[in-house]
């Protein structure tokens, strides 16, 4: 199976200036840039535990194992160069090649979207579930990475898109926020950290506010809830109105996860500067400020503050 | 699980000055050095194909699972950098964290001898079997990798050490070449091509015939069998001699596979002057040469020559 199945691979990819040795060899050659870093981050996807193969299709799947990877390189505000594609097939009883030929015609627009082509993987064929492993190579200029270990306390803590609902469907069809953070880099924009929203908003700014020493106040009326969370109405004549969970839509914006928004720590004035003039296509919201006082507050209306707990998925 | 596991897998890797962030953020960040090019070979092992839990030690696992990548850059003639391992853990019914650290326990000793640290990984629990996925990044100067295509008519097959019979052990012990090809690329060896051989002698030649679009001529007489393919003595009294397989100790040689030894294209002169100096601590033998017309042939002790099968392990 494997060496068709290769064949086809090889076909299906664009060549790349980046990688003059791609698929096919013992290794991949990848071209360096003078005065970048490499990047690398890697996600394994399994049949039962991040999807269901009986309930999604293997291209929304593909697709999303590719996606999950370039999220992690953008909360770098890193440039994708290769991706590397390894799966366990599981026998479907029919034709070998379908399954993992459906697997990469799902991520291939998103490879090419993202110029960040398949140089290489390892393909294989078991009795168990299918498991996806994608391991994506970045490139970032020396000493630009944004790690979660830099924010500040007084540092604006900003977010692009909205949150919450994210199972309805966003979480298989996102667009990583590539684009947007290598625009921010372009434009030479001060970020002192940031991550990708994977396990829920304040369990992910948590992590930042932990990474950096630091802790962070929200003002939850500012959280920017996609309509994802909203109730749904069931009933044909609209009278009976069904939550779908049993979250409000703001706890669901605050712990639902799978987002892959950012979640950026930039200086007050670059917050300002940036929300006065939304340079993305995404809108950008503020929705709090990093503190001295570790942990994770809300403040209210009144000036009052309380504890907020993150919330999110514990691995 | 995976933050107590990650707690202690960061104590358990020294840090590298290649590697200024590891474990811990979205991404690695690994400090790439002028003039190399980056080398990147993945390999999935999956219990029941590659493997058999219930046969071998994690901590054998663990490590073969780093050195089949290591053999990998060692056949590129490149340096390791860096290590991503992610595992699929199934539950063992007892301490969650154990399978996990002998995996790591196994290969710890083999990243620290040739200086590949763990940077990164997935590590994640299910009720599927044991995979390990590990991605190994690599370096070298630009335009030496030794690829699979470079072999010229004329050129010498030289090999490191011996063929057959890894089963008895070996596939899991066995230490990647790393070290001799890096001394060959100190040295400035011209090497036209390379493999490592990971599915049997004659396939993985075949390979780089097939990708350099040449043929190889194999004296026979001068394979260096390995002693593991010897027929072993299995009755006290040494009076019942059974052979473990039913292959001739040539022919486990040339198609055994898992000897993760190296093969070599290299100009005539050059062979002559490494089979006189051997300057590598393995033996290095010429069992051929590379030929103008294509497949493989077996040159018998009266200069006839015959066509030779390429056997081994098809994916």
């Amino acid at each position: 199976m494997e060496l068709e199945f290769l064949r086809w691979l090889r076909e299906a990819i664009p060549p790349s200036p980046r990688i003059p040795l791609g698929i096919g060899d013992d290794a991949a050659l990848l071209t360096e840039t003078t005065g970048k870093q490499t990047v690398v981050t890697t996600d394994m996807l399994m049949d039962g535990v991040d999807f269901r193969l009986i309930d999604h299709l293997p291209v929304h799947l593909g697709r999303k194992a590719l996606a999950v990877n370039l999220s992690d390189l953008a909360a770098m505000g890193a440039r994708p160069v290769a991706a590397f594609v390894s799966f366990a097939l599981p026998s479907l009883g029919r034709d070998e090649q379908e399954l993992p030929r459906k697997l990469i015609e799902g991520l291939l627009p998103l490879a090419a979207e993202f110029e960040c082509p398949i140089a290489g993987g390892d393909t294989n064929s078991w009795l168990g579930p299918l498991v996806i492993s994608i391991t994506v190579i970045g490139e970032v200029d020396v000493g630009q990475a944004w790690l979660r270990s830099g924010a500040r306390p007084g540092d604006g803590i900003l977010v692009t898109g909205a949150f919450g609902g994210s199972i309805r469907g966003r979480h298989l069809t996102f667009t990583p926020r590539v684009r947007e953070a290598l625009q921010l880099q372009s434009m030479g924009v001060e970020v002192h950290a940031a991550i990708d929203v994977s396990d829920g908003l304040s369990l992910d700014l948590s992590r930042i506010c932990d990474a950096s020493g630091c802790g962070a106040r929200l003002d939850l009326s500012t959280i920017p809830i996609h309509p994802d969370t909203e109730p749904k109405r069931l009933s044909p004549d609209g009278s009976l109105t069904v939550y779908l969970t049993d979250k409000s839509p703001l706890e669901a914006a605050l712990s639902d996860g799978e987002d892959f928004e950012l979640i950026l720590a930039v200086p007050p004035a670059v917050a300002a500067e940036l929300l006065r003039t939304q340079p993305l296509g995404v809108p950008l919201t503020q929705i709090g400020w990093f503190t001295a006082e570790r942990g994770l507050t809300q403040q209210l209306p009144d000036g009052s503050v309380l504890p907020l707990a993150p919330r999110g998925y514990e691995h």
